[in-house]
């Protein structure tokens, strides 16, 4: 049996994620691979359930550590129903966002103690550590004017300040410095066919690897 | 200002919190104390919103540390929104469960590390503690037969197995064993007026302290 994977597709919102997650999707179905994708908060039913108080915007009065608590909630269930189970019967996991989001929204942005997250975060994960966190990286005013263009309403989460958007993008970029081996930045600015050609050669490398 | 007050009533399901609190309720009214009457999990929109997940008997498939994050994440929220502003504001807060019934049912009951619970419990409450916990004590079973003879549905939670329930009962009595002066116990298997008696001179001596 081949060796499990986890990749997970992570950025500011609108650099891409959904669209190079699609991307994998396709490419992905040539290659003898199962492959189970995903996404956080979310990829089980109690997730799910978990991701709609997050992202419901009635839900103004959260205070930020309940905000942590709730993705790692969710962050536990997915890892022991859904992602462990699929890496360790040697299949690839490709998740849209994971531990690497709550760091920088948390941490970054939100201002949370780092020592905090990664006590709640080591809790949930059990162990678990992405293969490769490839992190879109995107100017978070372009990304806004994307997902304006994308015409859906704006979550809780979408509507924060842009102040806020750039401290997590700080994150993100802070992350990938820190541990060069586990992350790789690629650039979301270029055009759609760069950004894919780029990521799908990540993949491949995990996947071989 | 009068100093603000937290008592908790905890103890098995069926024990005669719900109706002890209504008691303490009316009792409350004769003397000039503003109170707040609260319950966990929930308390709070959010909170309750939390529960709804947490008492689902869909989610069967809870992993016991998803479990526990949720009454963490419900927790952190009740503490922030409403004790702790309530306390500050020098009224009574009387809640239905609180830490105690974590400390029972995930780590006596379910078995899940002592310190795990302790750590996620110190984070949601952020110092807050209450100034008495009433531990209304009964064999479960004859838990189950009041709750039966309520005649209500049984919830996920209430659907536990007896020896589970049991194992949780004596977690009640191992805290109060370890913290006298934090917990009372009362013998909930007494006629009902007797155990309101006990249970509101406690509440009378806390308020008065
Ligand atoms: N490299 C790109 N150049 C231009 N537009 C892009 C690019 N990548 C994605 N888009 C568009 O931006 C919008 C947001 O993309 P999406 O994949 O939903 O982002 P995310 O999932 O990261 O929020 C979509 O309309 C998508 O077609
Ligand atoms: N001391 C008691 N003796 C007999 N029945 C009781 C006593 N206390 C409560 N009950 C009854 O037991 C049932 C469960 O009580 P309840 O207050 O809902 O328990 P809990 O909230 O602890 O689950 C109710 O029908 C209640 O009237
Ligand atoms: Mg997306
Ligand atoms: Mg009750």
């Amino acid at each position: 049996m081949k060796k499990g994977r986890m990749i997970v597709v992570d950025g500011s919102n609108g650099a891409g994620k959904t669209t190079v997650i699609e991307a994998i999707r396709d490419h992905l179905q040539h290659v003898n691979r199962e492959t189970v994708f995903t996404r956080e908060p979310g990829g089980t039913p109690i997730g799910e359930k978990i991701r709609e108080i997050l992202l419901s915007p009635e839900a103004g009065e959260m205070a930020d550590v309940t905000e942590l608590m709730l993705f790692a909630a969710a962050r536990a269930q997915h890892v022991r129903e859904k992602i462990m189970p699929a890496v360790e019967a040697g299949k690839v996991v490709v998740s849209d966002r994971f531990d690497s989001a709550t760091v920088s929204f948390q941490h970054y942005a939100r201002g949370l103690p780092l020592e905090l997250i990664t006590t709640l975060n080591e809790i949930a994960v059990d162990g678990l550590k992405p293969d490769m966190t490839i992190i879109l990286d995107l100017d978070p005013e372009a990304g806004l004017v994307r997902v304006g263009s994308r015409g859906d309403d704006l979550d809780r989460l979408e509507k924060e300040k842009l102040d806020f958007l750039h401290k997590a993008r700080d994150g993100y970029l802070g992350q990938a410095k820190a541990s060069p081996d586990n992350f790789v930045v690629i650039d979301a600015s270029q055009s759609l066919d760069n950004v894919i050609s780029e990521v799908l050669s990540v993949v491949d490398q995990v996947i071989e690897a």
